[in-house]
């Protein structure tokens, strides 16, 4: 099971943001996000998707981040552009994961709480230069995968099927 | 020489992500982004994050996209949902850029015009489900630089020194 927890998410500016947070962690195999600030434009928008597209992807909210971080049951991983390069520590995370089996993936903004990177079991950085949230998640849940998570069945009411050129779609 | 081709930007909504695709071209070693919108806000935010930490990455703009694609000299990639699985095809698109050195990356936003699909090398999906260009920007990157690219060094005023907690950075 994994959560993504996505923190200081801004209603004016972020929508479009959160929203491909949402896509990425369901295309790339965890199971919901949770995020400290309601935006039901993004839930909906979410929830359009995975009608369509299928899976059991779910958008949650939690008014206390810290006391969810906190009372998660598993490992703790924040993914920030300070932590330690994910080529030295995805190792040691996967072995833990295929333990544990419970994974918090903590996603920020522009400005995250001190305290977040004291109450996490890992400070990663997917690299250590500034990009985005999106690419972050993307590429941490690839490399936990080792590209597996890409040939997963979603069993919705669309599916593509992959072609050299053009598109085509199938409609169950 | 990698070159990322950002079609379809809109004014009103996308400056964000497109904001996201050019910095994570950027951290995962990409050259320059060329858009064919021009929008002065994203060239002016990537100018300021590279003046600051480093690196020769470049924003462009061309007023003939499928132009620029045919005149591109090297292997063409457009990463789209419909594609065949990276899983599949990253081998030997590898091996091609090894020889040819110079890799043109096509990353569209909600629609792309048909003839894309046909006037590239390939068409890769990152998975076949739908979620984000920056997120498959990111992960096709780090497939072909096998994560190399994370520990890349930029040169910038500013650098992160990576850390198990907190935060530290040093200006020069």
């Amino acid at each position: 099971m994994i959560t993504v927890l996505r923190l200081g998410h801004r209603f004016e500016r972020d929508k479009r943001i959160s929203t491909h947070v949402c896509l990425t962690a369901r295309a790339f195999g965890a199971d919901n996000v949770v995020f400290d600030v309601r935006d039901e434009r993004v839930e909906d928008s979410i929830k359009r998707i995975t009608d369509e597209w299928g899976g059991n992807f779910k958008v949650d909210f939690t008014d206390n981040a810290k006391k969810f971080i906190k009372n998660f049951d598993g490992i703790k991983v924040h993914l920030t552009m300070y932590g330690l390069n994910i080529n030295d520590v995805i190792d040691e995370v996967i072995k833990k994961f295929e333990k544990e089996k419970n994974l918090l993936i903590i996603v920020g903004g522009q400005k995250v709480d001190a305290e977040i990177y004291f109450i996490v079991d890992y400070n990663i950085g997917i690299g250590n230069q500034p990009h985005s949230e999106v690419a972050a998640l993307a590429v941490f849940l690839d490399r936990l995968f080792k590209g597996e998570e890409l040939k997963r069945k979603f069993n919705g009411k669309i599916e593509v099927i992959p072609k050299e050129k053009g598109k085509e779609i199938i409609r169950k």
